[in-house]
């Protein structure tokens, strides 16, 4: 999705692909398949680059840094991209900053935990994703799993109403432009269906969320797309969950819902051009994450979808089906949020289960 | 512009490319450099093909018809593309379904031209673009010229207000979808700028338009996109000038105004997919083409474009800049009309012209 707003900007990207048959290798033809943790490998996709950016959080940042120190240019650099890398760093930052946070602990025992109070939300220091690496635990047996398991982070066991996703572009020059906050909806730990702009969010706390995303990515010098996902507690309070400095799945829906898609504004901040609006094309957009289910080639499927739903925004990753996995995902618009909505779980429960 | 419109669709596009570094290469890893006027050439492109699309009518058709021949399917066909590509057959064709066309004659001689009337309009046979291959002939001198250098058809010279397009995306199945009537204002025979719709055009017209261009695409068969160029005469009515069976110059607003762009619902016509809606996602979007100007590295041009028009979709298309080729184009859309085009020719005339 980066290339097709590298496409019109006419930003020549090299990518470094994990495998020869990855989603970006597939449109972009100069690529070159590699190990992101190689510094070997770094270093010949970053040669005679601009900017080096990322869709994932795992590059070493001692390797980003090594790259500095030769010259290059990561964007986000290594000193923001830790927060979204590292969930200690993360919070002590946040406490810091005075951004409201679930209450936490670093944990190392049992004891750690319990002292810190059961049930709670335990969590592996990095990588964690899509529920991977997040156990929530109410027994000291499950603590005991989590902790066997790399978890050294305890964290409030948050009572939300819902999940929020702040997200805001930024150049290195400093100019920024917030999106309309939305509503992740999860299903198993897994991001299901995105709402923009979250509905009937009160305008102090759409002030708020868009506040605290100004902030840490000017406290933190982010450069491109930051995502922050909040909770909207049950007492109506927002509580900052995870960050993501890179386009993010809760704004996929901007590509055919809003002016400039979040993909052209990573581009645009990372390069230093000035940002695009954010403004929405319609009142509402739905995305809904297509997962590997019980159609298996999804491609096949594509023309009972349009037959359909016409109007829906359809995006395949060219990724094999696995269970689970994400594979598309697709975006309706329109002006009434219940039509949208019910439309866009037509279509993607047709892509995704063939039903 | 195709591969955008492919990369979401999960569309996988095999080009035949004229040489290493054409616009389409750029971008489309699965690419060789061919001649297509060699058929084994072409038969290289379309080995394993579902379909088979162009964005040139330059294809030889008893080629198309061999590719055929041997089981493969052009889209559009041969049948069909021949129209785009001759001029006497289209002036013929043209006549025979009673489409409002300008007078016309094959000519050979200049006493042929004379006897059609001084002035008019000379054109050669095929592949005349962006006035190449049009003499507007006014004396025998200027006939003799024109003569030699190719032309064959003597047309009216019409008295027109303006040019419009209309284009129409159509199905194998039959299904068509009309997109919104635009007026495509030339400068030096170069379309400059398309604004969607055409500004005050009576609804009549409008409707004569789409009737006349869904009459067409059903009449010759097409799959995917047609596009209509048509003359509004200075007393109210229509004559078509020419056609184009492909994504055409003039619906290129449609990536960022229209909920489906011309290149989605070309690969959906030509794949045989359900249609996407043509509906524009703003009142009004004004396309303004970038030709070579003064501006010889456009890529460091759009920071300054988009400082002054942060809200600009630019597309640069990766090509050589020189002297009036069509090096990329750029769309504003909005509420009103006045400021839109102004704000595309400043953004437009910034990235050309760097003023």
């Amino acid at each position: 999705m980066m290339q097709q707003a590298a496409i019109g900007l006419g930003v020549h990207i090299r990518l470094l692909a994990e495998a020869p048959d990855v989603s970006a290798a597939q449109v972009i033809p100069d690529h070159f398949v590699g190990d992101y943790t190689d510094i070997d490998d770094l270093r010949r996709a970053v040669e005679g680059a601009s900017v080096v950016t990322f869709d994932h959080e795992h590059v070493p940042p001692e390797h980003l840094r090594t790259l500095q120190a030769e010259g290059h240019i990561p964007r986000p650099g290594p000193g923001a991209l830790i927060h979204a890398q590292d969930k200690i760093t993360l919070r002590t930052k946040l406490d810091e900053l005075g951004v409201p946070s679930p209450r936490w602990t670093v944990v190392e025992t049992v004891a750690d935990v319990v002292a810190f109070g059961l049930p709670c939300v335990l969590k592996a220091p990095r990588g964690g994703y899509d529920g991977k690496g997040v156990w929530i635990v109410r027994s000291e047996a499950e603590v005991i799993d989590a902790l066997a398991a790399d978890a050294v982070l305890a964290e409030e066991l948050v009572d939300f109403r819902r999940e929020l996703s702040a997200q805001v572009a930024r150049r290195p020059s400093g100019e920024t432009v917030t999106y309309p906050v939305v509503e992740s909806r999860q299903e198993n730990g897994v991001c299901k269906e995105v709402i923009a702009p979250a509905p009937d969010l009160a305008a102090d706390l759409v002030a708020e969320a868009k506040q605290i995303a100004v902030g840490v990515a000017e406290a933190l010098d982010v450069s491109g797309m930051l995502a922050v996902e909040l909770f909207e507690t049950s007492d109506g309070r927002l509580l900052v969950n995870e960050f993501a400095m890179r386009p993010h799945n809760t704004g996929h829906w901007t590509i055919d819902g809003a002016t400039t898609s979040q993909f052209e504004n990573h581009l645009r901040g990372v390069l230093d051009l000035p940002l695009g609006p954010s403004t929405p094309t319609a009142a509402w957009s739905v995305m809904y994450n297509v997962l590997g289910g019980a159609v298996d080639d999804l491609e096949s499927q594509v023309a009972d979808v349009l037959a359909a739903v016409p109007e829906a925004h359809v995006h395949l990753y060219g990724k094999s089906v696995k269970p689970g996995r994400k594979v598309g995902h697709l975006t309706v618009t329109g002006d009434d949020l219940e039509d949208v909505t019910a439309r866009a779980r037509q279509a993607g429960s047709l892509l995704q289960d063939g039903l």
